[in-house]
């Protein structure tokens, strides 16, 4: 993080938070006739898809802290691809709506198809971003950044958009291997550079 | 709080700040007939309602503002256990919301039962994020803390979800128990490390 | 402001943006039948209470700013009086809209006071903060602080509760005199200590 | 940025974030009957509508950060004339959803009427913002400021004000031309000072 980043990682931290506390709104209280536990249960679409979001959102969150604790300039190109990157995060609980709306339904193909492009557009825009930050030629990463770090990050990146796309086929095959793909997907981006990433923060102390 | 959290706490306060201002949207706008102040009068199950919410919100941010007094260094582990947390915070709404419409019906302990079970959670993740941030292996806390005052902040913690869990208890046997002992809890996490905490910050100065 | 303070004013911060934008949500978009323009036109209650509305919080926004440029160290009261202001500012919508609603008909009397009562509380906590950040025992204020500036804030403070408790009283005399005298005094919590604050900031760079 | 323009600047951040973040609220999920794909079709007007207003917001935000590149000190009137600008913010989803729902019908003529005298306001706003920020009386600029890029800012700004009237004018003879103009605009805002500020910000290091 450096000074010159801070403004745009404070709005995004706040579009992220906003993002995530808003999908909260989605799930009603009931309101029906018959007793409470079985009105709660009957609600299970709402709590599935806002776990899904949720984990999505603050997946998102911990990837864009991870890129921005290696970027430390920026400029106008990056500043407009951070906001198509917002774009998606919040545009997300719109196609997770549609999706547990219609989840196991007649419907279920089109929710997919919504669902699984948004993820699309999601994991190109990063890859862009990244490498936008990343080449030479525009040199906005920190200067005592890791060389290693940035290709693992670049190599792990590199596979998003294919793996997604990947997702969005199976959409027509199957909806459960898309949706298992889909949270596989969302925590290989969790996790990989783990190792890389607190070894740096414990090495700079 | 260090360079290294500041993005953690940035984006835990705007689910904070978002969390606990959503909550005035539950209290509807009377568009009932009848003279105002009786229409305002009936509505007191949403005021009750918004204020526990709010003081309890209100209650968990200072907690969290206390432990990242302490924590200096984060890594991948703790950015998920904070997104557990702010899980919590960001579905205190429902559960609330659910007890107010049922307090005193036919359905009042399955309502009371979520509603302490989501204090369950949160009591457990607020432990187990301590626990780790302080354990001696992952070296989280800022060199220059005091061990009285983890020590201590982590004694009150192992409180929590014993005291949660008996407050759980205790729906079955009577609501008003089960709601006094709730509060009590939350004014117990709101004070005890308070003069720890002061002494520390005059002294720093 | 102070890395002690600066978490107290994000989190309050954030409460504000949420407040303030939150606002919008009470205009609704026009959808019954006949011209558009006629339809805006008929909305111009809502337009008033949202103009109010921006207008108070806007000012308490920029009052908690300049308190908080002088408290440069915080302790657990502190945290809990920023709290109970920070509980006023996010109930503010709520007042505002039923006086909209009601403002020239039967109810208009307990609407205005319900509207004041909130003023009356929010001068007061603003006070209580203040006096107990600025007291001697307690040593909250920077070192560096201007002491008439510190005075002038307190004498500024001191007549809110007083004269807002007359726009209170005034509601049983007439309507219009009671807010005209509460945009009087929004007017003067906005501007007075400028002076001060502006010569302050000028001689410190 | 400098410490004592922080706190506007992360209050303003908050208000864009919360603003650019609600909009999606404002697309539905179908429920109606008849084929998702087709439901999702006919709904294209609410997302032109979420990505022009996402798009100013965005953009919007953009030029508040580089204004405040440049602005390091603070007065009363500057933190009153960003009121203003933040209230323009928090209006723009309004008349966007206006417009949504009555373009190409019989009541185009006052939704684009509507919409435009906020972008007139906001431009107007923008300028005067800034106008005050750059005078040399108030001297509010950062010392190492690049007089060029501040010369090249207020001759951008100034042609705000008379191309949203224009666009204005024109909403009386063609929606489309009117709103062509508008998108133009926005990319005008968006792009021009570009060189000057990456090379400030490539120089900077």
């Amino acid at each position: 993080m450096s000074a010159e980043t801070t403004r745009i990682e404070a709005f995004s931290d706040g579009v992220f938070a906003i993002a995530i506390t808003l999908l909260i709104l989605e799930i009603k209280i009931p309101a029906g006739s018959g007793p409470l536990s079985e009105q709660l249960i009957r609600q299970w679409p709402s709590y599935l898809s806002f776990l899904i979001s949720f984990t999505f959102v603050g997946i998102m969150w911990i990837n864009h802290h991870r890129l921005f604790t290696h970027i430390a300039r920026s400029d106008d190109v990056l500043l407009i691809l951070n906001l198509l990157l917002l774009l998606g995060v919040v545009v997300v609980p719109f196609p997770t709506a549609v999706l547990a709306t219609r989840l196991g339904g007649p419907d279920q193909l089109p929710a997919l198809i919504l669902y699984n492009s948004t993820y699309v557009f999601i994991a190109f825009i990063f890859n862009l971003l990244w490498r936008y930050a990343a080449s030479e030629k525009h040199q906005l990463l920190a200067e005592d950044v890791d060389p290693t770090s940035v290709q693992r990050i670049s190599r792990q990146y590199a596979f998003g958009p294919v793996l997604y796309l990947a997702c969005l086929g199976l959409s027509w095959l199957s909806a459960s291997a898309s949706l298992a793909l889909g949270f596989a997907l969302a925590c290989f981006f969790a996790l990989p550079p783990h190792v890389v990433a607190s070894e740096r923060s414990n090495g700079r102390n």
